[in-house]
């Protein structure tokens, strides 16, 4: 965020051409020190650290869920990594009628279950667009949010929304992947949103009152902590697939 | 509604200046029979009957809530009959992040407090602005749902919305109240919203999602229930004010 | 703006509640030195110094205007001073099928003619309901933009919105007016708006584009041009009533 | 439209499943007689019949075009066969501050100018990208509305879209097309809608009020008019792929 262009000042930071990303385009937490501008600070008010430690993913899942029109809907999660099952709890938070998700690993289903999922789909073995068919009576899920970036998955999004409906972009397909625009999105009259960062500052307010609510408790995702001595351990599980968010304790 | 008009026609059906109100304009469910145009049945789809006997009030607080945006907000309700006592659970169901509701009636308080309010606020004895302001961080209410009609109250809804925020209007005064624009509507940058009846059918799905879903459960507002042959013992607790919802059975 | 709190870093500053207003609560232009935060320096980028001259008041008008949906819309504007006839301007210009314009000075009402309304009402001589009735097919009009305070014309207001309108207020009323909030507001299904100063940065950056893009010519609005030292002369002319906008001159 | 189902009841009816298409699941207009459903017979309260005649696919024009922010917005039409042209003279009349269209055609081309495109671009021969990127003082346009269907112009939309901004699809690509999801959605944070028909009926009274208030005269884009013997030389005419619309009188 740049503070001067026009997206900066109408509330899309999100999307300042300026932006120079933490941790990417330049030194990020792992560096020794850090200097982070100010207005990249937000007091927790009472949030437990640990929570805090994992806000920034999360807010993408907030992102993601709270610019749709959850409330009362049928909301359909693909993809049950960390920020999909954040999204799960959030869409409960939310109002969702029915709570749908799929992954492929049995492990992340059931932590999305944790989270509050109603309904919970094996895409390694089950028909996936067909149950989620069946279980919003024929029509399809009013909000899908697509977060694996997994190409059949993607289709998968597209085939299991509803007329009208609207699916959530996050997840991050590697290279290009054929779309049949006619009939995954035109026939269909559906809105797609691609989900980038989080909204400057509106997603970090309502992702703190939902936190200091109560609404949600993330901490079923928070799998693993070690103190820092132990970060050799803590990328070993990350790589196994099966953890979901990892704290490292400072001393 | 005609089904003709341009208000019908867009989805506004409960603004049609042609709408001949069943119970007003015509004869309603009180007289020996009743020919029901098609368009206002709905299946109920397992609600229960007796829920299904109070979902025409129930609308009412659907689309009060609803038509704010509730979600990780702020909701202050004033006036907790059967009409408020809805909305606080809808705004919980909603995700609402906190309840605060007002009455001058301890037993309606009591049920608000059942259907999930947070803070509860005596009227008669309490200092209702500062207990909202105080209870929301000094900036008041995101979303205000005026359902009393009381003057007094309606000057309490405006003075506890926040800058900015929302009021939702449903209660009806009887006669004019002096307002003054300038202080409690122009210089908050308020938007008011007049509540009349259910969106066509917008609220009416919303509703029974809610209802299917078990988002919500409205049975605590049935206070009493009577065979129809008491329909004298039925009215006598409706005038004794303490009564919620009444329902008589049919046999 | 104070840059920090909720309000100002999600796109609300025109409602910060730590605004210091220039020349209110502060020194403005008319103090021989004035220090301007940079946030509130906006370059012309070709826009003409008389028209920048008049931004902050057009700013109003671009805010009420544009906080409706009047495309394809019926726009009624309720008094022809200044900002009610940049109003009419903005509204023709983006897109209002019918625009209607109100005032009890003839002077003011050929203005709002000049500046593109399709209709004047003379409030002391003509209906102005069943005027505005009567042009909008017998539905009245989707939006209302009140720029008067006065409260006569303020039910007028109510009274010409159709059935589930938007009605936006401008003008300050003094003291307090008697409202029926049924009949005028909760039966009608409309929503009313408080327009506060300009939106941060939203308006300054729509008017900017309306200005450079040429949809819009407000100098008929600037009746008077004086140097500095005919300050008075330019007072006495704004006292006149009869006057639009007024520039002074700095040599 | 069945009339029936969630989507007909809430406004949707252009996405209702049961839909009957006049033309295409059942006999149209090149039928010997035809049995209309009285709600799609709408009158036209002076519209002349030559502009009546074409209301049906100007009307997806409309729906492309009002169902983004286009008032004070640079636009992007892709592609200006009659539903691009009409599209160029809706985005004028609803108060887009740019208006730039693109296509091989200098035909076409010349009608989009005619109704009111300020920028041309032949994409045969010209950067479609880099100059709708130069015309928006570098940032791309604020929504895109895709009418041609050809792959290599849908990559033009979402390169030529701006950070935040939206595309319409109308346009029917052949078979499926590669998409850069990451580069061309989802780091650009754009939203996409799929148009398909026209909105019942918000899309049918938004047309007709921009006809009978004269803000729209789509008449240039008839072409050519022929006696109804004379279908042949209509048809040739249509083949020729110079045309915009045809009328054939029936006298």
């Amino acid at each position: 965020m740049c503070g001067h262009c026009v997206q900066c000042r109408t509330g899309n930071g999100h999307i300042c051409r300026n932006t120079r990303i933490i941790g990417v385009d330049r030194d990020g937490a792992f560096a020794e020190y850090i200097a982070m501008p100010a207005t990249n600070v937000l007091p927790l008010n009472g949030i437990p650290t640990t929570v805090g430690a994992v806000m920034d993913p999360m807010g993408n899942a907030f992102h993601t869920v709270l610019t749709a029109d959850v409330s009362g809907s049928s909301v359909f999660i693909v993809g049950c990594g960390p920020i999909g099952c954040f999204a799960v709890g959030i869409a409960r938070a939310a109002g969702a009628a029915k709570v749908i998700a799929s992954d492929v690993n049995p492990k992340r289903l059931e932590l999305a279950r944790t989270m509050g999922a109603h309904v919970i789909i094996n895409a390694a073995r089950d028909d996936v667009v067909r149950t989620v068919v069946e279980e919003t009576g024929g029509e399809g899920a009013d909000v899908v949010c697509e977060m694996s970036g997994v190409p059949s998955a993607l289709h998968q999004a597209f085939a299991a929304v509803r007329m009208g409906g609207r699916v959530q972009l996050l997840g991050i397909p590697k290279g290009e992947v054929p779309v049949d625009f006619a009939g995954e999105i035109i026939f269909k009259g559906i809105t797609v949103y691609g989900v980038i960062g989080r909204k400057m500052y509106d997603t970090w307010h309502q992702m703190r009152r939902y936190l200091t609510a109560g609404l949600l408790d993330p901490r079923p995702v928070i799998t693993h902590q070690f103190p820092l001595t132990q970060v050799d351990e803590a990328l070993a599980a990350i790589r196994s697939g099966d953890a979901g968010k990892i704290i490292l304790e400072i001393a």
